[in-house]
């Protein structure tokens, strides 16, 4: 068995390439929901629907969100009529979140997502981190944000000060697939905002102690590749880059990916972590 | 100042006359909501969205509900993946319920139908006859029926037995606008499902009773012309014909418009109005 702890943006890509080689009924994605919340009256886990349209190949990946070839009427004529949507979401999109709320009031997130899983042919294992709201809120230079309004109403600008977020518990499943694997691997998602969240639940970095763990880094040089990782690092005094990202893993890392353009990160890592794979990371990011 | 009261089904086409020929300035239409709910997380206001549509001459007019050349790509993909909707939400046509369901949260129905009406660029004054949920219910010979799960899941066939719902107040301007209407015009609509809820609101049979009242009868000898409404006049007792129509609204009814199919009715209905007009209502309707 093998665990993917994924956020959103960076690991999707590699799960592309994963699921290619692992057998999906030996492998479990533990996703990220600090971010899921209600807009145009649907509920959005926008990390858990970028990781079933990845494993059910229908992932748009020009943007990493959404739905391939999806069309965007209604998204479209809200904005018309004056009700634009923060969220672009196209009208396949849709009907996954309309479903996912409706199943997620009958059954909880857990659930629906396994109904939805298996509706779209997917054979591995999707855990939401946790069935709770994480409450999560951005604290800028210009006040507190939440986390969309600072992602797309904002792009991401404003300097960022600090994240809180409510302490959840883990969703049934996340501590036994963590237990039952003998491998985890972190995804290059947001180190901050997509990993910590899954790390924060109780028992998470207990139960990583005891496997063989395995973190992709998400930095080269000293650059995120996708989303707003590197200034959410520096915001909470991490060095940006993958030496950084060790350290924010270290009690339970064995092995670090890194980019060949990273090569001489190698012996600084070595004191952190026992293995350093350097690679071409930069294709999968 | 002319007020109309409308349903769904019948009165639209009735409409799509009378804006070319009222000043839709002096135009107030007052529509019923009794079967106004939730679906698919958002509102439905079947009638009133109908009515919008026509005004704004969008509506399909093939099936006289929804926008014309809509598009169902949502609601395609909810059945295909387990989620089928009882109603059949176009793209365009889901734009409009998500915005009224936002803006209904945040105003009330009577204000959503504003705000939407000006958007649409609606001249006339649209008016949900109230801002209340009336838990309408129809009693059948296999139970009791949700509103729309009679009419569509069940295509109307169970026999009615009796129709119950709520008692609900008028929405504000509902008094205002028939009394200070030199006519109000009751649509060719369900006179049961959709005219007995308006007539029974506090305070608008008394108001008819100081107006000049013009019904366009729905029934045409003993067949409603659209939807279940002879099954509910029988039901409830009532003729099925434009005679227990009149006797429906003897108590405000001036004059009544007839087909000329039903020319024979003439004499029986001068007992109970004033007027009997008689046209070819059936291309109305």
């Amino acid at each position: 068995m093998i665990t993917v702890l994924s956020g959103g943006t960076g690991t999707p890509k590699l799960l592309q390439g994963i699921k290619e080689i692992v057998d999906p009924e030996e492998l479990t994605i533990i996703v990220n929901t600090l971010e899921n919340d209600y807009f145009s009256g649907v509920y959005v886990s926008a990390d858990i629907d970028t990781v079933l349209y990845t494993m059910a190949d229908m992932i748009n990946e020009e943007v990493w969100y959404g739905v391939k070839d999806d069309t965007f009427i209604t998204h479209e004529r809200l904005e018309e009529i004056g009700c634009a949507e923060l969220l672009r979401i196209g009208d396949i999109d849709r009907a996954t979140k309309i479903q996912k709320t409706q199943l997620i009031e009958k059954y909880g997130l857990k659930k629906a997502c396994e109904i939805q899983s298996d509706k779209m042919g997917i054979k591995a294992d999707i855990i939401p981190m946790s069935e709770e709201n994480s409450d999560i809120k951005i604290v800028t230079d210009i006040g507190e944000l939440e986390f969309h309004d600072f992602l797309i109403k904002h792009r991401s600008e404003p300097v960022v000060e600090d994240l809180k977020f409510s302490k959840v518990n883990p969703a049934e499943g996340v501590i036994e697939a963590i237990n039952n694997s003998c491998a985890v691997i972190i995804g290059p998602s947001n180190p901050i905002t997509s990993i910590s969240p899954i790390l924060s639940l109780e028992g998470v970095r207990e139960a990583l102690k005891n496997t063989h763990v395995i973190a992709v880094s998400p930095i080269i040089g000293s650059d995120a590749v996708s989303g707003p990782a590197s200034k959410f690092m520096k915001a909470l005094g991490i060095e940006v880059s993958s030496v950084g990202v060790a350290d924010l893993y270290k009690d339970f890392l064995d092995t670090i990916v890194i980019d060949d353009k990273d090569s001489q990160l190698k012996s600084q890592l070595n004191q952190i972590v026992n293995k350093v794979i350097i690679t071409n990371t930069h294709k999968l990011l």
